[in-house]
Parts: structure tokens; sequence; C-alpha cells
């Protein structure tokens, strides 16, 4: 029978149970608000999983992992575990461990390569691995979703808009001028972020993963690899990096 | 004696309270969280003032301002008041007043032109004015505040970061990589933004204004011309037009 292996994400909206097999395939991938115990013993019962890894930035739910730890062998994705990449960052304890997985899943597509991840969820975050397969760090900034959400939450007058795909530059209402400047300006940060990197590190590779995708589609003038699954897939990496015995 | 106007400016965050004379000299500028019938009363001692005009975005303080209307001719700044910019707007009701002022403003420094006015404020807010002296609108984004602010109150894990100056692009902790990813990613996103702008319309000024520029400065590859008071000085343009009996 197949090995089977269990890689959870919990990001700050969304929490993911992914299964891959030995051939780096993803075999099954759940998107839900909260995960639970039900969900984990199913996907138990339905793979021949012995061995996971979790990556939390979210609200910890530390009884449902221990739980899970009475189950399989299960990793935490932190800066301890055997990496393919060296982490150059002054203080690793804190770095989430969605970059790191972010990083390592970049760093898997383009080996010895300058590559820049970009990822758009809760936040946008940038992770930078040189040609040496060094992390060197990178940055974070609120996301699309928050950049709506936090107009209403900090200012008076102004409403929650619903994102969706535009085409026009200058807005003519109140809703306009949020929808454009939240996803053109958005849009343009990315565009222009990815050339003040490449004018420190040239060639450079650029992955990006996350929700926004649809929204950003044809905004962007730089060519970008779309990797919708690569914290996970960094994350599958990592764990097969470590538990070597399975 | 000389004729006094003034100038009010009620914002999400500063309330600012300005003096014009009739020469468009600036005589005093004060910025408080929150304006009192004191400091009006204050005002109208100290200067003669017969006419002054409110823009106001943020929370209304609507029995201070009918006070100040048995004191004063008070105009409130609206689509309806007599503009030197034709406002084409769909939805000119719920065009925030001082975007008006902004506009007018910044067509008052730059006539017969495109003109791009940047509100680097509670909000990064641009509007457009042709060379046909036409507001054809622009686009709102959360400040640069605001992006602090947001992470700590939508994500699990992130802190507030205080906003300073910085010369790096990769963070190496997770304050670097906040203050990083923010101020250079406002910086990214208004320099792409008045890219866009240019694209469309050519040749282009473009006038900042607002709270952000110390971080900003030396950040920005666009040649932007600086105007502190802008929304003040185009709410003055306002009143000298419309309050013309004085």
């Amino acid at each position: 029978m197949d090995q089977h292996f269990l890689v959870i994400d919990i990001g700050n909206t969304n929490q993911k149970i992914a299964i891959y097999n030995d051939a780096e395939q993803l075999l099954s991938l759940q998107q839900v608000p909260i995960l639970t115990q039900d969900l984990l013993s199913e996907a138990l019962t339905n793979f021949s999983i012995k061995a996971g890894i979790v990556s939390s930035v979210g609200r910890d739910n530390a009884s449902l992992f221990d739980w899970l730890k009475t189950q399989i062998r299960l990793f935490t994705c932190c800066p301890e575990l055997e990496l393919p990449i060296d982490l150059c960052y002054h203080t690793p304890n804190t770095l989430g461990p969605d970059r790191i997985a972010n990083a390592v899943g970049a760093n898997t597509l383009f080996p010895n390569q300058n590559v820049l991840s970009i990822q758009t969820g809760s936040c946008l975050v940038t992770d930078f691995v040189n040609a040496q397969n060094q992390y060197l760090g990178g940055t974070i900034a609120p996301g699309l979703r928050m950049r709506f959400q936090s107009l209403p939450l900090l200012t008076a007058k102004l409403p929650l808009i619903e994102p969706h795909p535009i085409d026009f530059l200058i807005g003519k209402t109140t809703e306009e001028s949020i929808l454009s400047g939240v996803i053109n300006g958005y849009a343009c940060e990315i565009d222009m972020l990815i050339q003040r990197y490449a004018e420190q590190y040239s060639p450079l590779k650029v992955v990006m993963t996350g929700g926004d995708t649809p929204v950003l589609e044809g905004k962007l003038k730089n060519s970008i690899f779309a990797a919708p699954n690569l914290v996970l897939f960094g994350l599958y990496k990592i764990l097969r990096l470590n538990a070597t015995e399975i």
C-alpha cells in the first residue's frame, strides 16, 4: 500500500488539510474555516498516514494536535527542523512557519537560483532565497481583503466593499474609488516590489501563491509563476526531509 | 484691518484649523485631536473673521458648527458650491469634501494641466483633474498608519509596529519585515500608480500632501511637488469663490 503524508496549514483566514503520496502528488486538499477532529479522523481512515506536519500562524488548537500526536508522528514546522535552505534571519524563532514553508517550496521549484516567493493571503508576504540557497528574509504587508476591511474599521465613513475584478484606473464613485485604490494599488505594489528585488538580485524567478490571483489577473506587468499550493508543497518537502525513517 | 478666513478640515485622524488672509497667506495652523469651541472662540478673537469653510470626513460635530454659524458665515464644502473645476463624478454627493478640496488645490497650482494629487493621510487617496479642468475621480486605499494598525487587528500574531524611516528592502526580523513590507510597499504602490496615470494622461503633474512625507523621503522614483497643506489651500480657494460679498 502507498505511503501517505498529512500536511496541515493553519492560516489567519483559512485552515487547510492536504494529503500527498510519496511521489510528491497532492491527493486531497480541503479548506475549512476550522479544522476538527472529525476531519482529521476521516483523513486517517481514508489514507495510510504515518507522519504529518503542521504550520500554524493562526489561533492555536493545541488539544487537537495533542490528540493527533497520539495517532501519527507529527512535526511542527519550525527553524530547528532539517531544511534544504539556510535561514539567514536574525530572529528565526519569530519567523512564521508558513514563510519557512513558502521559501522551501520556492527553492524546491528553483534550486540554486534567486527566487522571490509572494504569498497573497491574509497578508502580502514576500520571501527571498538567493542562488546560494540562503533565505535572506522578506516583507509583510496587509493582504488584499485586509485592505478592504481596514477602511470601514479605521475610518468614520467608508463602506466595506467586496473585491471583484475591475478594468479601470480612475474610480467615479466611492465604491469604484475603493475598488481601484485597493486592487490597482495592490497590483502596483507587487509589480514595483518585484522590480526592487530584481534590481538587487538578477536574474530573479518570481513565484506567486495565495487566494488573490483571480483579482490580480492581467494586472501584473512582471512575469510570474503561479504556484497555488506553495506553502503546502514546502511543508511536504520539509516533512519528507525530516520523517526519513518512514 | 485685514480680512481673515477660517478653514476647518476634520479628518479621520486629525482636525485642523487654519487662518488665511485675503492674499492667500496661511497665518495660523493648529492641528488637534478634537476641535473645541474654546479653540474656535480664540481664533475668532485673534483674527478678523467673517467667513469660514468646513470639510468633514470624520465624526460629525454638528452642534459645534451650529454655534459657529451664529458667529460667522460658514460654508460646508460640498459639490453644490461654486468650484473652479467640473466634477465629472457619478455620485458627487458621496464624494468626500476633502477630495473636492484636494482637487481644487491641485488645479489651482496647475490650472489647465493634467494634475494628479496624492493625499497620504488616514487613507491613500488619489484625485485626478485633466487639462480641461475636469475632475475625473480617483482612488482610495488604506493609508500608511492604517496598514500598520490592520496587521495586529486582523491577524492572530503580528505586532503593532511604529513607522520610522528605513533604508533596507529585505527584512530580517518580524519588525523589519513589517516595516519594509508596509513602507516600501506603500512607496512602490504610489510610484507605480503615478506611472499608470502617466501612461493615460501625459504630461502629468503630481502633487503630494499629507503626513507620511518624512517616511517616504528618498523612496519615490517619480518627481513630485510637495504641497503640505493642499486640502486647506483648496478649501480656502473654494471659500473665496463662494464668499464673494466679503
